[in-house]
C-alpha cells in the first residue's frame, strides 16, 4: 500500500473556494490501475492560513509512479495554478509506505 | 470522518525498531467506541531522518477525543518514552476532518 499526499496552505477565507476546486474535479482517478481511494482533509488553523492535505492511496508505488507519466494524469493537473491567492505556497508533496 | 496524525523522525538505522515498537504494541483500539483504522506508514528520508506517520481514523473528531481521556489511551501510552535516541524530536500532532 503506497499514499501519496500532498499539503496545501490555503488562505483564511479561502477554505470553501478551495474545496469546491476538488470538488469541481473530473480526476478519473476510479479508472486508473492500482488506484485505491481519495480523501480531501481539512487539518489545524494557524494565523495565516488553514492546513488541507490530499491522499490518494494505491495498491503500490509503482501504480502511483505510473499514473503521473499517464495522460489522465496531466489533464487531471492542466487546470491547477489559477485561483490567485488561494495558495500560500506550493503543495509539498510526500510519499509514504504502509507498514502496518 | 477524522483522522488522528502523528509525524515522527526517526534516526537513521532505527527504523527496524521502530517499526518493532509498533508491531508490539498492544493498542486495543479495536474495542474503542468510534474507531475504524489504523496505518503506521514510512516516508521520505531526509539526510538525518526517516519521517514516519501513524493515522488513526475515527468515525468523528468527538470519538477520538473521548478515548484521549480513556484509561485505555493511559494504557496505550505508558510505555512511550523509552528507545533512547530512536526519536530526533517529539512526534508532532495534527488531527483533521474528512472533506471529501
Amino acid at each position: 500500500m503506497f499514499i501519496a499526499m500532498n499539503r496545501f496552505r490555503i488562505a483564511l477565507g479561502r477554505e470553501a473556494e478551495f474545496e469546491d476546486i476538488w470538488r469541481g474535479r473530473d480526476s478519473q482517478l476510479e479508472a486508473v490501475p492500482g488506484f485505491s481511494e481519495f480523501r480531501l482533509l481539512r487539518g489545524p488553523q494557524d494565523e495565516e492560513a488553514t492546513l488541507y492535505a490530499s491522499h490518494t492511496t494505491w495498491e503500490s508505488r509503482a501504480d502511483f509512479e505510473a499514473w503521473t507519466r499517464s495522460e489522465a494524469f496531466r489533464k487531471a493537473h492542466s487546470g491547477a495554478g489559477g485561483s490567485q491567492g488561494i495558495y500560500l505556497e506550493h503543495p509539498k508533496f510526500e510519499g509514504f509506505e504502509g507498514v502496518l
